[in-house]
């Protein structure tokens, strides 16, 4: 499935939709166990080990690294915001290896026919925060990701 | 003292600038400790009761309201992010009277001659719900928070 990101030139914002052929409670618990979080995140060639994933009433706190086959870890961490919808997730994003630039990102799931859309929001602190991130590939990496998702469901 | 904000039009920033005449330790005690916190953050009519501050390694929650004479309660809430440098706090911010609407606010203290700046970036999720807070007034209780602080110092 096709995932379409906008990233408006001059603003701070990221947004992402993503369909995926499973309903939303499905797509839920793969993004929010961390047994499951940890199958498909990332990019294909890169492990990855969820150090961290506690969430609570209040919030909670994250952390996991991708894996290089050599060896090298890349470390990314934040913390959950509390939401009343369930099928909305609110955390924060910082990459270790760019440390001081920190997103807020947002995910939303709807259900249509069994399926589900995945829509993400990310802000970042600055317009170049956005640029950087976006200039270092993290839309190749995600859609990697998606499709180990899907290929998981 | 006197306070520079500015919300660029078209953008979900809002930039702070306040001077205090202490020292940067005594300006982030009067940020990070909850028994003074409660002293002078809000507008000057209303008290304040923290129900919960709680920050430990990896993040934590807080949680604080606002109280009316007549005992209306206006809660607001969010989560710590971690940050390696002490004189920068980074936390979400969300007014329980507007749920769903959440900014990451950073504060950054720096110090000359004994004297603190303090400036704050806060990001919005969307241009227009940073013109909701704007317009809802947040800059004059936060100059009566930061008169407060000043007469506390």
């Amino acid at each position: 499935m096709s995932t379409t990101v906008h990233a408006t030139p001059g603003t701070p914002f990221v947004e992402v939709t993503r369909e995926f052929d499973a309903p939303r409670d499905v797509v839920l618990r793969a993004w929010t166990d961390p047994e499951l979080v940890d199958r498909w995140m990332g990019p294909r060639r890169l492990g990855t080990r969820i150090d961290r994933w506690e969430r609570d009433a209040h919030g909670g706190s994250w952390r996991y690294v991708n894996i290089e086959p050599d060896g090298t870890e890349y470390g990314f961490h934040g913390v959950f915001h509390p939401t009343s919808d369930p099928y909305t997730l609110l955390q924060t994003f910082e990459f270790e290896g760019a440390p001081g630039h920190v997103s807020l990102d947002e995910l939303k799931l709807t259900e249509e026919g069994g399926r589900t859309v995945a829509r993400i929001r990310s802000v970042f602190q600055t317009v170049e925060a956005r640029d950087a991130m976006v200039a270092a590939g993290m839309e190749g990496g995600m859609n990697e990701g998606f499709e180990r998702l899907d290929a998981a469901g």
